[in-house]
């Protein structure tokens, strides 16, 4: 079928890979090595030290207004997806997945096979290349001449920086100079050009009707060395590729889409990968086939063809796709680096390779404070230090409350900004932000009222207490105890996570009713009958925030939105107050004690180490101190473990066993100064972590913003607990702060970190008819019956918990709390390694115990599970489970 | 390639259309206009008098466990959509848009055209069918005999009754028997039977690998008769196709893709409609062909094959798909029964037919009761009374006010009831629910202090006013002036709408300020300091509303669900109103007068004709009055069109003229006894009218309820009006209801009128970025700033009523509204006719002006618009406006 046509020979021969272009595959001469056709991400080819191929931006020039008027006019364009022009609208459609007919690939295939190609073309202009393509035999020299000199009218684009009417560039056609080949100021000046990574390269597909051929003309050619070809794409970008697709008037819409096909077809990663390295037409023509080999078909009567499938939310993995060499080099990066996003989102997850190492710091501390030049941790400072200061005015009252002012909101300040701030310097988590929470002071509340009932002197105890922790604590360093941490799976993770937000939604409320004694509801009778106060309070933050956060979280395009979406939490709370004082209401307001002196009446900031208790209590103190010691190791360790979790893409690494002994450290000082204890906050941490992500900006029309990591640095946690030490002397700013807003900020992080856990999503299956349930992964794999078993178990575990805790055994809830892994390895009994695998993980010794084999699903002949597996390999950003801003 | 096989011959020969079975082209013998392979909607082909064909279920039979434990297991059904069995989970996916691969489905055709074809079988039972699809040459007798056995095993299907583990039929094989072909009682029992329409019909696809054949083996029966092939299905249903897919091992999924590829193939409404009246081979390749011509593909680097893609909202039209003959017959009926409903969602809008003919109303008369006995009117009469009632307290209080008490509640009840009741008995359009309106309240509140500027006495002078409105009216009904409506455009309905939706919201808005100067907000300071009220407003009831509505609306299954979201409204004001009580607040409650005389001390139910008035100011009243009359008449009339909205598919037809008719009496009435004026009211109207959707329940997996129509009676209305008639005496029942949660309902109802209509997305679209815009038809061939520059003018229009509204000019405000068709007129200097098509609609001159051709848009080249207008036949069901329950 090849038409041998004049000069083609030549180029065919000179289409070896030696003669690829330098700079393409300079650094690996072995082109079964050489770059991938995979997308735009480039992070991981660098890694492997595989130059990547250029980005290819396609444009469709069509041949219109036959026979009167004709013109060149650019009618669609491809990066990733198409984006078509919308004539009479005169703009870019929205970019979509593009959609073809079959027959007009197969049209595209013979038109193709019968046509010139021109591989390695060493044209150096437009009109060169115009005279090699124009070279076919078919023609008569006239027609030549008319062909040429309509390949060389500048086409009409559309200009996108003049907004109104669709203003293309000069209606008159030209005949081509010297001066033609010049870009003009409209293609250099394109915001598209912006958008694409250096070093993009340009394909352009020119389709129409053109009376005058008798026979359909085709043109396939690959430029040798990429050239601008004058004002031929509508950005100024080096040409690769030139298909040329002319043929006799036809009926229908035939070589408009043919034309399509042919840009979908260059715009295909694995169509690009091969065709760049295509030495003659028969690799051209199966490059081709393989396409069609791979199409996904949709059948005409439940589709239909018109319609635009916006971008998909990720792009499918081409690592399937590629030849074998090339997977053998690239394969195992890929899936152990996404199937941890993956398994979060929809079924297993896995532990951080990070559990194994530690201190290795050091060499990130510059750059850990460099780090933060940006604008965005300003923003996350402030967010931060709001939920500390909080924080810390909430648990500092319900602690002096607790413990008859031994500690109250000084000491709490206090201790949050030197604990915190030490923290932050030393830590091998520097993200991780250092505060009270609920469960360690549920245990203080019953260690001071234990210590009334034997009339101990409760700071001297509380210090021993502290002594022996730390003790214990340092052991588990010692001992790498953090290892254990592999036995806390995602069902003791999210039963614990889960009952701190429960925590932080009862104190909200509770606190928000307690305001009702204070401030009673004023019913008729009463003597100020007929009042009408109007309240912000944190239910209106919180529906406002979460109003104002899924629009504004995808993709931010200008300064001024992204800016005001970064304060919006910021902005809410200014809003609240704002209103406040507005309509002058009587709310509580913030208050900052405005002496540094401790809060119980008469003891120094050192806590004497008896005080008026015999000496062997501060023995007797280490039952209990062994109690705190299991508390403080859970919720260290599983607040660590969350926030090292693989899809945060942390670089700087971990430091489960430095942490620890940060926190063992900080144990001693605080108990020494009377201060609260601290452990890592995993709701505050993560809404930190989720304030300092990265998003990439340039990307191609359709792409998604990629998750690039998070701002690792020690700087925003830093300046918070300075800021939160500066809050001790800021009374008076502070005091037009209203405890309902700041109450707002509680609830919403509870209900936040609830509804992110996927024990929530099951608790919500349970209550939901198996039609409406959502197209899980979890339930093509595990039948409803066991989900809802599962479920119901962690529920009764959640439910035990909350009422050790608010009865007087609650002494022994961290005992509970380990009995969670208990639990778990009991659930091995009633639940096979399968279906844990999907609804949990699974445990250390589950791991080594299944063959390889056996942790494929059982009926391996549905043919679901070959699908399945290929989602793992699709790389997703992360859905962190708190976002503020 | 044929194979000729030993039988094949006489089934092809006998394959004629006279020998197609009887029952489905009985009433049309000729195939060419036969029955057509649209979707499930039968209305049309009713209407047509074609008998449509039977729906198709079809099934994925797959051999499974080579070479120990053969059998068949179901893993696939299709009836609209995919359904795929998760072995794992023991459940069926979503329904989905089936996705294919291009090499299966080819693979498929190439087995098919070597394999047997037997059409118009005569096999009677399973057992027949086998031995016919196995006399195959290329089997040895023995091969034949196992192969005969294999087939005859009764397959394993997920039994759906039992919800926990898959639970098959029996696992242990069977021989064939006498009883095996009866249908199993689980086939029996099947819920998916009830789903499916009588007359269904099945088709079962088998395919697998089979070790000892030493060929692949393919086979397609279309049986003469169908019949119930034993347990084959898993429902009981008649099988009319049979395709065998057999073939030795091989590597992949080859044999499960090409039956799913068989099986999609089969549920595609055109191959179905080809291969019920194939004859031969040749005729079933060319089906599969047709089919693969049409197929929408899509490149495998920009979508992920493994993807399930939900149901898209409207199935595409087949329109375009169906043999010329077949188009020409249906083609006229399906573009002008739906292009309205496209228009009014997403570009221009046509006029109901209905304003040509009236006064058929008469047979209609005794089925408006009859329609009335279903539960959904209880409901609707339940929520449409609370809104009546609301208005009737809003708007006689108010009236009250403007009028120093020549009108009041009780007035405003007892005009509502009778008034609203007589309507409902004598009106062309008894949905539309009558009710004091916003601008004739401003009008008569003009009028009143122009009264008494003149030192007029009230009542006598507006009955005069009544006087001249009837007449006028009457005059207008006679000149069948409401041909007129034909001008009232998109534009002047919307402003109308938007005016009246605003007042709504701001009539709410201010009413609840109001409060605050009976019930002041405490200030500290102030002598109630510290008090604290919560407060069921509106803002709470609204919220509620919409949180519950969306979700509720798509997809219902079970009666407490949608009976529970029918009284979703209902429930919020009982919940506001019961935590009014619970709270004991110091709200106003709806007060109801407790005797029954005139507000106004000393005047009888009779106004006197002139009462202290000179003689002649009865014939001045006639210039107020013309006022009033152009008010009235497009009030009137815009809801009238509003409602009769061809989406709405209304079948008793309107009633233009005979309702003005109605309002023309009854203004007469009012204005006799004091009484204030009514018109139809839109806003409650079209509450009233969603209130009443009827929408199909028994449908296919994975599709849409379809909209069918409205419960088109008087009797929800006549209740209505009772139940109003009858408040008057129900004062201590109506004292509890607060009258925020009253408010509530009118906010609501404003914010869903205004959020409905197409000018409100317009204005959003003044605020937001390109980038961001919806992708609307409207924006593909309008451009922005055109769009934008409409917007404004519409904004500017809607700004200038309001002022005058608010002025002393208000009296003109009438001319004001008619203004709005005389500025949509000049709209036709600044807008081409394609701009406003899509923006508007064409006013009457326009569209007769303007040749066939000139509709079209004017880059025809652009290939955008045929693919736009193929959108326009998609059947759709209406969005009401305001969707309540």
């Amino acid at each position: 079928m090849e038409m041998k046509l004049p000069g083609q020979e030549g180029f065919e021969a000179s289409s070896a890979p030696r003669n690829i272009p330098s700079g393409e595959l300079d650094s690996n001469p072995d082109p079964g090595t050489g770059p991938s056709p995979d997308g735009p991400s480039d992070t991981e080819s660098k890694e492997l030290g595989v130059p990547k191929d250029p980005l290819l931006f396609i444009q469709l020039n069509e041949l219109l207004g036959w026979p009167q008027a004709l013109e060149w006019r650019e009618t669609g364009r491809w990066v990733l997806f198409e984006e078509k022009l919308e004539v009479a609208a005169g703009r870019w459609s929205a970019p979509h997945v593009p959609t073809l007919a079959l027959p007009s690939l197969q049209k595209l295939r013979s038109l193709l096979a019968e046509g010139l190609v021109l591989l390695d073309c060493p044209a150096q202009s437009l009109l060169e290349l115009v005279e090699q393509v124009t070279r076919v035999e078919s023609l008569s020299p006239e027609l030549r001449g008319q062909l040429q000199a309509l390949l060389l009218q500048r086409p009409q684009h559309y200009n996108q920086t003049t907004g109104t009417r669709p203003c293309w560039g000069s209606t008159h056609p030209r005949k081509a100079s010297d001066n033609e080949e010049a870009p003009l100021r409209e293609q250099c000046q394109n915001p598209l050009r912006q958008k694409l990574p250096p070093g993009a390269e340009a394909g352009t597909v020119l389709a129409g009707e053109l009376g005058f051929l008798a026979q359909p003309l085709g043109a396939f050619v690959r430029l040798r060395n990429p050239v601008v070809l004058g004002s031929l794409t509508e950005v100024s970008l080096p040409s690769r590729f030139f298909c040329l697709l002319l043929g006799p008037c036809m009926l229908g819409k035939g070589y408009h889409e043919m034309g399509r096909a042919a840009a979908v077809l260059l715009s295909d990663p694995q169509f690009q990968w091969s065709v760049r390295r295509a030495s003659n037409l028969h690799d051209l023509l199966a490059a081709l086939d393989a396409f069609l080999e791979e199409v996904t078909v949709l059948p005409p009567g439940r589709w239909d063809p018109t319609a635009r499938i916006p971008p998909p939310k990720c792009l499918p993995s081409q690592h399937k796709r590629l030849p074998s060499q090339q997977r053998e080099i690239r394969g195992p990066a890929v899936p152990r680096l996404t199937s941890a996003e993956d398994r979060h989102r929809h079924g297993p997850h896995a532990h951080s390779p990070e559990l194994q190492r530690t201190g290795r710091k050091v060499p990130w501390y510059p750059s850990d404070f460099l780090d933060a030049l940006h604008l965005q941790c300003f923003s996350a400072v402030l967010y931060i230090y709001l939920a500390t200061v909080t924080n810390a005015i909430t648990f500092g009252g319900l602690l002096g409350d607790a413990t008859d002012g031994a500690q109250g909101v000084l000491e709490s300040f206090l201790g949050t900004a030197v604990a915190g701030a030490a923290f932050c310097l030393m830590a091998g988590q520097p993200l991780t932000i250092l505060s009270s929470t609920g469960p360690v002071l549920v245990f203080e509340r019953l260690l001071f009222s234990f210590s009334r009932d034997y009339s101990l002197d409760y700071l001297p105890f509380r210090l021993w207490v502290g002594i022996w922790v730390a003790t214990f604590c340092l052991v588990l360093v010692a001992t790498e105890a953090s290892v254990l941490v592999r036995y806390f799976t995602r069902f003791t993770e999210e039963g614990f996570c889960a009952l701190i937000s429960l925590i932080f939604i009862y104190d909200a409320v509770g606190k928000m009713l307690n305001l009702t004694h204070t401030y009673p509801i004023q019913k008729p009778g009463s003597s100020a009958y007929g009042c009408l106060c109007q309240y912000p309070g944190p239910g209106g933050n919180e529906s406002q925030w979460i109003r104002t956060r899924p629009k504004d979280r995808d993709d931010i395009v200008s300064m001024v939105r992204k800016g005001l979406s970064d304060f919006s939490s910021v902005l809410a709370i200014l809003l609240g107050c704002g209103l406040d004082a507005f309509l002058g209401l009587a709310t509580p307001k913030l208050m900052v004690p405005r002496e540094f002196k401790p809060t119980l009446p008469g003891r120094g900031w050192l806590v004497s180490p008896f005080g008026a208790n015999p000496w062997w209590w501060s023995v007797a103190a280490a039952l209990p101190a062994l109690l705190l010691s299991i508390l403080i190791f859970m919720d260290q360790q599983i607040t660590a473990v969350i926030l090292n979790r693989m899809e945060y893409r942390l670089q700087k690494g971990a430091g489960f066993h430095l942490d620890l002994f940060c926190v063992a450290v900080l144990m001693l000082l605080t108990s020494a100064l009377g201060l609260p204890w601290y452990v890592s906050a995993t709701v505050i941490s993560l809404a930190h972590m989720d304030s300092l992500r990265r998003e990439s900006r340039a990307c191609a029309p359709g792409e998604r913003p990629n998750f690039l990591g998070i701002r690792e640095q020690r700087l925003t946690g830093l300046v918070v607990f300075i800021l939160t030490g500066a809050s001790i002397f800021l009374a008076p700013v502070l005091k037009f702060i209203p405890m309902p807003v700041l109450y707002g900020i509680f609830l919403y992080m509870g209900v936040a970190a609830l509804s992110s856990i996927q024990f929530t999503n099951r608790v919500k299956l349970l209550l939901m008819p198996a039609k409406h349930q959502p197209d899980l992964l979890l339930l093509r794999h595990v039948p409803l019956t066991r989900v809802h078993l599962f479920t119901a178990i962690q529920l009764a575990c959640l439910g035990l918990l909350w009422i050790i805790k608010s009865t007087p055994a609650a002494i022994i809830f961290p005992l509970m709390l380990l009995g969670l892994v208990g639990v778990r390895k009991a659930l091995e009994r009633v639940f096979s390694p399968q279906e844990l695998l999907w609804l949990d993980e699974l445990m250390p010794e589950e791991e080594r115990s299944i063959p390889e084999k056996g942790l494929e699903p059982e009926h391996s002949f549905s043919g679901s599970d070959s699908e399945d597996s290929e989602l793992m390999y699709q790389p997703k950003a992360p859905e962190i489970n708190i976002s503020v801003n």
